[in-house]
Parts: C-alpha cells; sequence; structure tokens
C-alpha cells in the first residue's frame, strides 16, 4: 500500500505533468517525484516535450546519488523500449531506485511492460496508485488507446452573454491577443484541426498554428517552423469548400471531408464517429474542433468531445450567434454538464477548461 | 506625501473593506489599518455591518494602546457626527492618533467635516491618497451621491455557452444551491430588487432574500427576520402583472412600475432613469437588476448598470434563451467591454464580477 508521503507524492507528479500540456504531445503527460530512502522529495520533474527526456531521466537527474535506495513516485509505468530516448526502465534501476509507484498502466503495446521489467530485477512495484486522478490528468494520451479515435477539444472564444460574433456577424476581436497568441499555441500542439464549412465560407480562417518567436519552445526541440502543422479538416457535407480558401494554401495538408467519402448520417451530414475513427486510422491522435457552432452541436450530440476550452471575454453584446447550436438538449433535465478543471486569466480575458461528465447516451461508453 | 507603508497600508485598508460586502450595506464599506509610530501595523478593521463599529474602532480596539502617536490609515474620510455609533474622529483622538491618512472625503453631508475637525484638534491629515482604488472598492456606496440614483448590480445565472433557459423554457435549476444561497445574500444585501413582468409572468418568482439561518450575520446586528426585505419593483409598461403573482405576497413591499406613472420612453416602455431616479427620491440606494433579458438590456442601452455578477454553470444547453437581450450594440466595435473584478467558484458554479468601462453614450457621463 502506497504511504501517506508516497500519495502526496503522486499528487504532486500529476501537477508535474500538466506542466507540459502544451509541449508533450504527441507524447503522454507525464510527471515524477523522487524519495530518498527516509521518504524526503530530492527530484521532480516531468516529460517536457517529445524527443525529450522522460519525467523519470529529469526527476533522477534533479536526485542525483540521493536517489540510491529511494522510490519513484510516477504518473504512467516507466518505458521499457528505446525510442528516441533510453527506457526509462534502464534510467531507474541504474540510479538505484528501489521502490517504483505507478498510477497507471501503459496501454501502449510497444512501451508496455516496465513495471514487468522492474519487478524481475528486484525493485518493489506498485502499481493504481492514484489511478483516476493520473489518468484525467493525462486523458489526452490515453482516450485514443481506449476509444480508437482521436481526442476531442472543443474551442470556443465568446462574450460573457454567450455570443461568439455581433448581430452584423463581426467577431474581429472578441478577446485579445494573450488568448489568440494561447490559441496558436493549443493548435501547435494538436495534430489536427476541424472546422465546419460554414465557418470557412464565412470568416476563411487559415486554421495553421501561428506561433510568437518566444513559443518556439525549448532549443532543442528544433525552431519552431519545423514542428508539423497540424492537419486542416473541413467537415463539409456537400464539398461547397471554394478552391480559392485559405484552408487550400500550402502552409498545411488539407482533407476536405464529405459525406460521400466519409459516410452519412441519415440526414445526410458527415458521420462525425466515422471521420474520428478514419483520422484515427491515419495516425491522428489530437483533434481541436473550431467551430462553428452547428458543428460543435454536432459533436456534442454524438458524445464525441472530451474537453472544453472556453475563452470568455469580459464583453457583453446581447444580440449575436452563440457559440454552440442544436447540441440536442431540448430541456433543462438533459443539460451536458461538465467539470471545471481550471479557470485562469488569459490577458484581460478568462480561459475555462472543463470536462463532461459521462451521460447515458455518450457513444463513448458504448 | 503618504510614505510607502502608507501606501502598503491603504492597499490593505481597500482588501479589508471589501470584506463587508454583504453585509454593511446600507453603510459603506470602510477599511482601516494602524500603524504605531514606527510605521509597524498594530491594527486592522473593517466596517462589518450597519448599526456596528466603524473600520476605525475595530482597528483601534485591535491596536490597543500601540495606538499613541502612530497613523490611521482609512479608505473613507472618518465620520464626525453621532448616528447609532459615536463619532470616529473622537475615537481617534482619544486613542492619541497623530496623523490620519484618507482614501476619499465623505460626500455624505451629514457626516463630513471629520478631516476638518481632527485637523482643528492638531492631527495631521492627508486625504486623496490611492483613491481610484479606494472610490471602486467603495463604488456601491459612492455612485448615488454622484448620480442620483441608486448603484445598480446586473445578477444573471447562464451555462457556459450563454443560456438562460433550455429550448422548452425550462431554467430550474442551472446553477447549484450554493450559487443561489449567494443570491439569496446579495437580495438580503440590497435595499431594491427589479425584475421585468416578462419575468415575472413567466416564472412568478417571490423576489425576496432567503437565508438560511447560518447566513443570519452576527448576532448584534439582530435575528435575520428583522433584517427588512428589500422593496420588490415590477417594470410592467402596461400593467400585466396579476394581482395573483407571488410578488404580490405579505412578505415585502411591491411597486409594480407602470410607464403611466413613472414615465415612458417615445416607445411606451418605463423610463429606466426616472424609475431610479424616483427611487432614489424614495432614499433607495442599491438595486437588484435580476432580469430578464430584455428589462436587462433596456438598462444598458441606457447605460444604468454599475456591476454585473454573472453565475456561470458548468453546462452547455445549445439552445434556449440567451441572459441578455438587445443591449443596443449591433457591430463588434461597440461591444459593452467590462474589467473582471473578481471570479471565484461558488460550489460547482463561476460566480464573475465585473465593472463596466465608461463609454461616451452612458448616462452616467452626463
Amino acid at each position: 500500500m502506497a504511504s501517506p508521503g508516497e500519495l502526496a507524492a503522486m499528487r504532486r507528479a500529476v501537477e508535474l505533468s500538466l506542466n507540459g500540456a502544451y509541449t508533450t504531445p504527441p507524447n503522454p503527460d507525464v510527471g515524477c517525484v523522487i524519495l530518498d530512502a527516509t521518504g524526503a522529495t530530492v527530484g521532480e520533474g516531468w516529460h517536457e516535450h517529445a524527443g525529450g527526456p522522460h519525467a523519470e531521466v529529469n526527476a533522477l537527474a534533479q536526485a542525483g546519488e540521493r536517489a540510491r535506495g529511494g522510490t519513484a513516485v510516477v504518473t504512467l509505468e516507466p518505458c521499457d523500449h528505446t525510442g528516441r530516448t533510453g527506457p526509462c526502465t534502464h534510467a531507474l534501476l541504474e540510479a538505484g531506485i528501489a521502490r517504483v509507484v505507478v498510477a497507471v498502466a501503459d496501454p501502449n503495446p510497444v512501451a508496455a511492460g516496465g513495471a514487468a521489467t522492474l519487478r524481475a530485477h528486484g525493485v518493489d512495484v506498485e502499481a493504481g496508485v492514484l489511478e483516476d486522478e493520473a489518468s484525467t490528468a493525462n486523458a489526452r494520451w490515453l482516450t485514443p488507446f481506449r476509444t480508437h479515435r482521436p481526442f476531442v477539444v472543443w474551442k470556443f472564444a465568446a462574450t460573457l452573454d454567450g455570443r461568439s460574433a455581433a448581430a452584423d456577424g463581426s467577431s474581429r476581436w472578441i478577446t485579445g491577443p494573450e488568448a489568440r497568441a494561447d490559441v496558436h499555441r493549443l493548435r501547435a500542439a494538436v495534430d489536427t484541426v476541424v472546422a465546419g464549412s460554414g465557418t470557412v465560407l464565412a470568416d476563411d480562417p487559415q486554421l495553421t498554428a501561428r506561433l510568437d518567436p518566444s513559443d518556439a519552445g525549448p532549443a532543442d526541440a528544433g525552431p519552431a517552423g519545423e514542428r508539423p502543422q497540424p492537419l486542416r479538416v473541413v467537415v463539409d457535407s456537400r464539398g461547397r469548400t471554394p478552391a480559392t480558401a485559405r484552408v487550400h494554401d500550402d502552409q498545411a495538408a488539407t482533407w476536405i471531408a464529405t459525406a460521400a467519402e466519409v459516410g452519412a448520417t441519415p440526414d445526410g451530414r458527415v458521420d462525425l464517429a466515422k471521420l474520428l475513427n478514419a483520422l484515427y486510422e491515419q495516425g491522428r491522435r489530437y483533434v481541436l474542433l473550431e467551430g462553428g457552432p452547428t458543428l460543435a452541436g454536432a459533436f456534442w450530440q454524438a458524445g464525441l468531445v472530451d474537453r472544453v476550452v472556453g475563452y470568455v471575454a469580459p464583453a457583453l453584446l446581447g444580440a449575436g450567434p452563440a457559440a454552440l447550436h442544436d447540441a440536442g438538449v431540448g430541456t433543462i433535465a438533459d443539460t451536458i454538464r461538465l467539470d471545471v478543471t481550471d479557470v485562469r486569466t488569459v490577458g484581460p480575458d478568462l480561459r475555462i477548461t472543463a470536462t463532461p461528465r459521462e451521460r447515458p447516451q455518450d457513444h463513448r461508453k458504448a
């Protein structure tokens, strides 16, 4: 059984794992705390970016010799394979770690087996500690293994009274430059951006990640320009996207997903579950859904949203379109309920992050 | 000139003054810090509730003999009259305070003159220190002196996507019990609650403050049941409120304000500026505007809202009425911009408090 000190260390490791949210994709968000033989914290680390050292290695580096005979508390089972970095199991064994406390077993068949390897070398391994908290923190990476579709984040920007544009359709800019820069960081973290053809026709967005130089990330991650742009997907039931649209520029790959190609719902729209499965088969794991309101409503109706990131401007319009249309809710008892996981100010705006509670009609539970 | 230590003390006094937000009305929100002769903080206080000791008296009680030769830093000019408590000027003189630093001069002709009295007794008085910050914190009490109308707080409850009810009109309950209890504390703090006849016809609200026993306040404020209920005002251009409506029960006084009685706008609605002036003449200083969306829009169009308190539920509806209709904004350039002054969780919900930035068309500036 995990000791109170180990539980506290795991809570801290979960917190650390969240530091990489914009930089670790496509890798998992992992945090690690090293306790010495007396139970004192001697190292902390998280996985900062794909290609860089894993959380365990960062934490062990901080602990140095004090790790010997100590305990590694880590949110995801240590990897047992050599990718761009060596296996964490070796690093833990070399450091003389006597015990490893793990929250979530690695569902990735390529990297799994770490716990077994450690045990074979005489390390005491305890798994499943604070598994729920750690799974929630790493849901972006874990969900695709379970659902065979990418993790879907719905992003919206609106005024405090819920308007995404004014009565005349104008919407530049509801949120401030800081919030818009934050959206670009989010786009740089995902591998796929999805928008509806209505949004493309109305706003002609480019849907690329355009980072400030200061957002380029750590030097050893390579210049920001080399980070691949996300795939742009336009959900376009009837193929209305004009050839002149900016999504057709040479900055990123684009897929105009039509009902004919993907599969249609009974009312002739693109079947979104099939779309996400197709993206998963193409190796896509992390989708940013950017709207408009009708497409967002269709995703919610199908139970295909995993996280909400709402940028709420301290402003009022009193008229104009809402961020979300027709999510399949007719009466208050059917409200889509969320749990707020983070609220912070981004410049003058608020950023609210929330996760849907599971509902009986969710496809995810099927 | 105020010293850095006095400026820091004034910032703290402003912070303290906000502690009484739900309990000091109809009195001003005031905070006070006592510094001893060396500049060390030896007392802190705020005005907790009408009828109770003023901020200066609370802070002096904490400081005791250490106040002698020291400085009182207070957000509002100390009163010079005997109301339910003695004049603060006497208390300061008796305690041997040598210097008084004040943020805002008292605009109340009955209580003013404190600075002059103190100076006449040889106390060094400096006024206008952090006046803007302190005025903002005490805006609820100061605004009526300047505008000759009550301070108006617009309260709304909505989902994250800005809906105040579902598509079928059902709205019980969008927010949780904690947020609803908070609204009752807010109602208990104001002297007037305003709603539109549409809301009365649709929801038949009672519009009274119903506090939990634990919200009754300090024992010497008397039982909560003795605190007067706010006046209920129904803005009802054409007198549609039925005699059987709950606002006509015996729990509180009610005014059905018709266009014929108050005065009409060119389109036959109740003239809201005249309504607020009439309430001011009746001694009303603090209005809670509870909706619905059309009435709220009319208040915003007229520039008659001083503060927004939004209860945002972590929930999505995707359809249904918004919290605000027709605030006179047609295009994004005319957006009503706010400054967020407070964000906190109230049970599962968020409470966002914000203040409108001044706009050229504001009646308040006339």
